[in-house]
């Protein structure tokens, strides 16, 4: 067992209440050598789109083999499942609801099986309402001590993994219409238009009448005007430099973007 | 000296000041293979009856011999005692102002301490305005690290550790009144009633002229919809599916709640 | 490589994007034996005067060596240099925008050096928008692992670093004005006039026509009166017992205080 082994946490939880507390706690129990990084416990309640997207941008950054336990669950305690799945950068951890398609669009699942032996579970009586502490941390604790994934349950047919529809991005000669999948904390307007799409080239958002044009950089304009840009995450961005777009767009996820590419 | 030495820490500081990282960096100047977890630092600011709830509901998922630290300290300064307190589960440290009374109801007290040696503080000449550095995480330290309960201070008697009185529940034939204790991040509300007087019935929550009934989970009813249950917690819960059952009933902590028992 | 490497991090990202779990991540894909402790992510964004106030008052309690990440970069992507410093208490990494004036005018650097070297970045094209996951993190970690300052680019003059300006006190006979330069969590109101001034003294607080005296904790008055005191950090600060100062006198930072000295 080596002491290198790292469990992420992804929850929409928040952290006022003590539940993250308890499943560190619950790690502990079985491993105090497992090291536990936070990804953020702060999606909105039940916001699936908001956990896939933090998940999808976090999870190569984290050292291979890393199990991800991710728990935005409006489902628990119903019939959906509990799941843990192998894939190239390590494992993922928690309700088969969609929440990983994201990180499964990038990095393929390799085997998955639903997590139906209770020996690996806090108790075979878990609460039908935080199986976070009951199921899905206990797991992730084993599988990072080194049981393997096959041991959790029964493998199941990654095709059947459940997938959470994306919105499509449509392409209209120098036009792309997407939407804004994302508000950070800065109150960046992050798109669902790739890098890919507009990397070497100058281009304009349109929108609220306004005509946004692109840069490098937030202070690449001048402070308290709008920019577009390739965001940290590989995603093209609508910012303030030292302000939040969101306040100054009113803009909302979902909210239909246009970008019109110049070069 | 182990390196699965744990300390939680509990208090009302917030995540916003560098206070919570400053007494990590105390602990580590100690002992740097001491592991903190954090299980909130959002109580609400000076609410012992939240801290109690929080770490009464929290400390037995960590490991035994774990050290508690608890600091919600209206009375920081004055001459309430601060204390150090061994029970079955591991060691309390805090002030003696009832925050520790919850946990000590359900585990009882094995030695107490008034910690009275400035040995095993950061310095002799502690703030009057912050113990949680100065002092409890210190102590707290020392105590992961192997320093004897005894070394921190004077023995006190256990049965002088100050009571926060609780707010009782009252039967009547089929009925149970209570009220409200806490409510979670997610505008769960949580009763004072324990999940042994309904555990294996039906019921219905009488409030503010609504009848909800109770269920196993949130998605027993349809997204929306107002559901009792017995939460993870143990205690009896009003909730929402997908949604607020704060802010659907506007209740708040210390509001009544009537149970009527079915079968 | 010792186990006890510490590495804080401080930072206006907030908690909800993930953004700090990603520098954590890679951190561990450097060294998965470090220890990282948050001192706050809640600096108001782009503050760097808070982000100052919070390094300065937190890096004193942590073990020598540790290496202080700190970023708030309004101009991140731009020419503001990226840099680390080597002073008594350890190292600071982060760009050169004033952010560490604040611990450097308490303690003076010894080296400094422009992080110019690409080999200790995560990449060699880094993002314009998040140096602190491409540039400072790794820049960190491998400082942390043993890798001397003088690898990571050219050394260059500790008095170009930039400095912040200070908001001055003002001494007149048994008077001193100064300001608020940060409220924090609780509402309690710190000024910029330090302790020295008035240790040992008594001194009355003049402020919105109100004459706030000075006492040595928060309990020394009534629930819900003013008072002055020597806060935690080493300033004199305004408070209210059981309450927010900055509720109750709806002040603001940079808002100027008077102070007369009784005796």
């Amino acid at each position: 067992m080596s002491e290198q082994t790292l469990i992420t946490l992804l929850t929409d939880f928040g952290l006022q209440d003590g539940y993250i507390g308890v499943m560190k706690g619950v790690i502990a129990q079985i491993n105090p050598f497992i090291q536990t990084i936070d990804i953020t416990h702060q999606i909105p309640p039940q916001d699936l789109a908001a956990g896939r997207f933090c998940l999808m941008n976090a999870y190569t950054y984290f050292p291979g083999g890393t199990v991800h336990v991710a728990v935005v669950d409006p489902g628990v305690g119903s019939q959906r499942r509990g799941v843990a799945i192998q894939f190239s950068g390590g494992y993922l951890v928690g309700p088969d609801n969609g929440l990983f398609s994201g990180v499964l669009s990038l990095s393929p699942p390799i085997i998955a099986v639903e997590l139906t032996n209770s020996e690996y579970w806090r108790t075979p009586n878990p609460s039908t309402t935080f199986h976070g502490r009951d199921i899905f941390a206990p797991v992730a604790a084993y599988l990072a001590s080194g049981i393997s994934l096959q041991m959790l349950g029964n493998l199941i047919d990654a095709e059947s993994l459940v997938q959470l529809p994306l919105v499509d991005i449509e392409l209209k000669e120098n036009k792309i219409i997407g939407s804004i999948q994302y508000i950070d904390h800065f109150g960046n307007l992050i798109t669902n238009i790739p890098k890919s799409y507009v990397e070497g080239k100058t281009w304009s958002v349109l929108s609220k009448g306004l005509n946004i044009t692109s840069a490098n950089t937030y202070s690449d304009v001048d402070e308290g005007n709008l920019v577009s840009l390739i965001g940290s995450h590989g995603w093209v961005e609508i910012a303030v430099n030292g302000k939040s777009a969101q306040s100054e767009l009113e803009l909302n996820v979902g909210d239909q973007i246009e970008i019109e590419l110049i070069i």
